[in-house]
């Protein structure tokens, strides 16, 4: 048992509260591991806001996360101590159904432990000074200094990488990215609009450089977000409250009877519809990467479909963690893509909360906080 | 200008009327075609009975038809007098940025003027004795005996076919069996739901069968068919007012965690939806192949589709029409699919009223018209 300082989640709504908490250390197939830097994402807040229905509390939050690995349980060989390490929400057993699917990176084996705040032994190794557990969150809770992560939900990676950059990797890039090159598959010379220009819009664009699209449109009611996303490879701007009319029609024109691929990374549903809608006849794929509320449905008439376009979404890129990070870190280390400039803002563990606000009023990209 | 008989349409709702008509020959790049059978569809129901609001009166409607040239157009060189063909509403043009896609069959070289129920130089071949204008239908009007199609809206088939069997070739076969094998691409092995045991979905079941599909579950409402979607390879069957309790959970649980692909062959949107939910998580696929009622929409939570479920559709199968009907012409003539179980009932022009309430009696298959 040690103590290590986190910021916990006491409940809906409530900000967080930065304070020591019991950890105890790895168990069979877990790892114990130094958190160095983690993201603050969209998730996180969704969750600690109290919008998520399946918020569970209290807990530490975080999903972002890079560091170095302090201590292996039982039966772990595929890490060591020391081995620099980037926490994943999305598993990767290599043994289960999904994982022997090349379909689909969604790996199932500690699903519903994870699901609950638990890891796979159905406890949690986090507790309040006074006893009380406190429960992990996506399985991997990086708004600790130190955590206890299953050895299946951790990427190894190349000890040169900064852990204040590559964490971004953990959730955001490998999203973005992730959905252009591992669910659409988008091909050289293709025609693409991306629907919301945030984090993630971002990492689909660069996504989309990298995979040579020839026409990149982005699409946001922010005429603010225009030059970081030209920066990343956008081509064409769309504002749609400076569109007479119809968007779809305008869109649809604009990339020649509509785009190869199209991308939500707003979470409207509102969006989703029109991302849909805006792809080409016959052919056009819609991926809808965003979080939308609870309850909250997608619609379209199914001429939509039976004309030839296809409703897809992505989690995780469809990325598988333990193989897929890796390349994505080496990527960033080549220069093949960027990170930094999305790093916007840097926090103390103690101005987590600051983070939450930056996000709320727009001013920030990815704000991360440093141990 | 000749005479032929053909049962028209005259306005939404109202009977066929078979009457005299006048038919001009074929002008450059069209085909003048004695249609010797043709199978009564949904579709022609749909557009008789006014619910289609694209619908134009009055027309020669039929789109499933087969027959004999008579005599060719200027320029034409695919075809020639004597040749059997199968008319396509699907035109292959082999010219159209559609038809140069892989990824569709949707061939636009024609579809602004077939839309408008005339042919590619925007008029009409048939008239009134009168002289009023009788439209086409679908470019292939197929309940005239006699009908003039462009010629890249006709496959050149074998000539020991049977008009009377293969005439269904021009749209419910190739719609079902296409659906499997050019638009899901089932694999060997794939487990498979089929919503909607009419025509279209034994077509389904019989391309899954070819496939290779190791459990094919039916669901319909009238246990009546059964015994025949048995005989084309339904394994399971399922019926809705049977299951206590949530539909879509009995079908993932009865398919091990939901199927690899359903298909939707009823056109209903509640349908639509289950059939989606009922697809596995991951990876499952979800056609849609029935036509919706104007203005009806499909919905569903998004969480379905980034947790691994694509929602797809498909028109006439996904299939390139001169290239692939000549082929399913081959597998019916070589045992290798069924089409005689199907074709229920036989009808001569005078009586294709009938048809149409055999249709709406769930009586029949498919009826079919021999001229």
């Amino acid at each position: 048992m040690m103590r290590t300082r986190a910021a916990v989640a006491m409940g809906p709504g409530k900000p967080l509260e930065v304070m020591e908490v019991n950890l105890e250390g790895p168990r069979k197939g877990e790892v114990l591991v130094e958190i160095k830097a983690t993201g603050l994402c969209h998730t996180d807040e969704f969750t600690r806001s109290g919008d998520d229905p399946e918020g569970i509390f209290p807990a530490i939050l975080g999903h972002e996360g890079a560091g170095v690995v302090i201590e292996v349980g039982e039966g772990v060989t595929s890490l060591e101590v020391g081995d620099h390490v980037i926490p994943l929400y999305t598993p990767e057993c290599r043994e289960c159904e999904y994982c022997l699917n090349p379909k689909t990176n969604l790996c199932q084996s500690i699903r519903s432990t994870q699901g609950a705040g638990l890891l796979p032994d159905g406890s949690t190794r986090f507790s309040m000074l006074d006893g009380t557990p406190i429960h992990h969150y996506m399985g991997c809770s990086t708004f600790a200094n130190h955590t206890v992560v299953p050895e299946i939900a951790l990427a190894k990676i190349r000890k040169d990488a900064p852990f204040d950059k590559v964490c971004y990797i953990g959730c955001g890039v490998t999203t973005g990215i992730g959905a252009v090159i591992n669910t659409a598959k988008v091909e050289i010379g293709s025609t693409a609009i991306v629907f919301g220009l945030g984090g993630i819009g971002l990492n689909v664009i660069q996504g989309l450089r990298m995979a040579g699209a020839d026409q990149i449109v982005g699409v946001d009611l922010n005429a603010g977000k225009v030059e970081m996303a030209e920066k990343f490879g956008m081509t064409h701007f769309v504002n749609p409250s400076e569109i007479e009319g119809d968007l779809v029609a305008h869109l649809v024109e604009l990339t020649g009877g509509g785009a190869d691929y199209t991308f939500d990374a707003t979470g409207n549903v509102s969006v989703m519809r029109t991302a849909l809608e805006a792809a080409h006849k016959g052919w056009g794929e819609s991926i809808i990467i965003g979080v939308a509320p609870a309850g909250a449905e997608i619609s379209t008439r199914p001429f939509q479909l039976v004309t030839g376009r296809s409703w897809r979404g992505t989690a995780f890129g469809g990325a598988s963690g333990r193989t897929d990070v890796p390349k994505i870190v080496d990527w960033y280390m080549d220069g093949k893509i960027e990170i930094d400039p999305m790093i916007t803002h840097k926090l103390s563990l103690d101005e987590i909360n600051d983070g939450f606000h930056l996000m709320h009023e727009g001013k920030s990209i990815r704000a991360v906080v440093e141990y």
